[in-house]
């Protein structure tokens, strides 16, 4: 499917933990994997983040949405 | 730094686009990355999701939080 | 009330199911409703997506915050 | 497409609004449609929601991804 | 009104910059404020927080809802 | 650390209710605390807001993310 969301990652589920109401599941990425972050222009240049810096992306797990084509 | 998100990305940034209030940036993932997603048990039902398939991960770009330790 | 959301949408509860932490609730929604969505630039050209065109919105249920007037 | 959300809206592209970075797309939503909403155990019983009840959902625009199957 | 959210924080408006799509708003909270988090229990054990930590709170903009009773 | 959301509240933890899955975790701010907002410009004007109103700020606890320096 064609969606709206910049990211979308080629995934292999390792772990499914089922819940009462939520579930966990784990993934190994695939690669190539290309990521993309909006954040306030503000943040930008507070976190002095520039072209070719390594940096770490936190996403809480309730903010990533699984799908199959 | 510990947070209390389950993903925890290592990414090289690739480009920076600066816009009046927000701005867009982007990633190139760096190996190994594992991560993880929380969805309803229903859905986890519903999608048939089971360890060892492939799927595809879909994060809205806003939901990326970049940070440097 | 007044909120900053684009979205507010009448709906009328069909079922709940609590679980030790989290709750799923089920609402049928009710007419006429709009909806809006904020996306990248980026997205809305790799989407192709124009007026008069039929799409679906996937939204995570822990995104949709329930109120009383 | 099948995916992990519990939302899937059908709805008609009304207008486009095309900005620097983010863009804000509105939708007529097309019936029927149900809604789900996962809340706290805790904010279930402080808000006194029962089966029959009419709320409003609100839902911030960025929450709102749209796809094309 | 009655919400369903954890998190209700009373706040003075501070400045407000609009851009064309996205506006941003500053707050200076008044007291008290109680605020509330829903992570992993994975999360929870790996963070290692207990009752009496100092922590932070990182939140983005994009999730912050502001609204008048 | 240095990250790329706009919101960073001091807080101290008054209790932590563990579930199967998730986890809620309540806090006390410390001050002084400063909060942001991003909402669509549209949003800013239909809600009326200006610097000095008193408002309400919503935040579903998923949204919030706990770290330790």
């Amino acid at each position: 499917m064609k969606h709206g969301a910049r990211n979308s990652v080629k995934a292999k589920v390792k772990s499914i933990k089922k819940g009462d109401i939520m579930s966990l599941i784990k993934f190994e990425v695939m690669l190539p994997a290309d990521m993309a972050s909006v954040i306030t222009t503000e943040s930008v240049e507070e976190l002095g983040i520039k072209v070719g810096d390594e940096v770490k992306l936190a996403i809480k797990a309730v903010h990533v949405l699984p799908y199959k084509d």
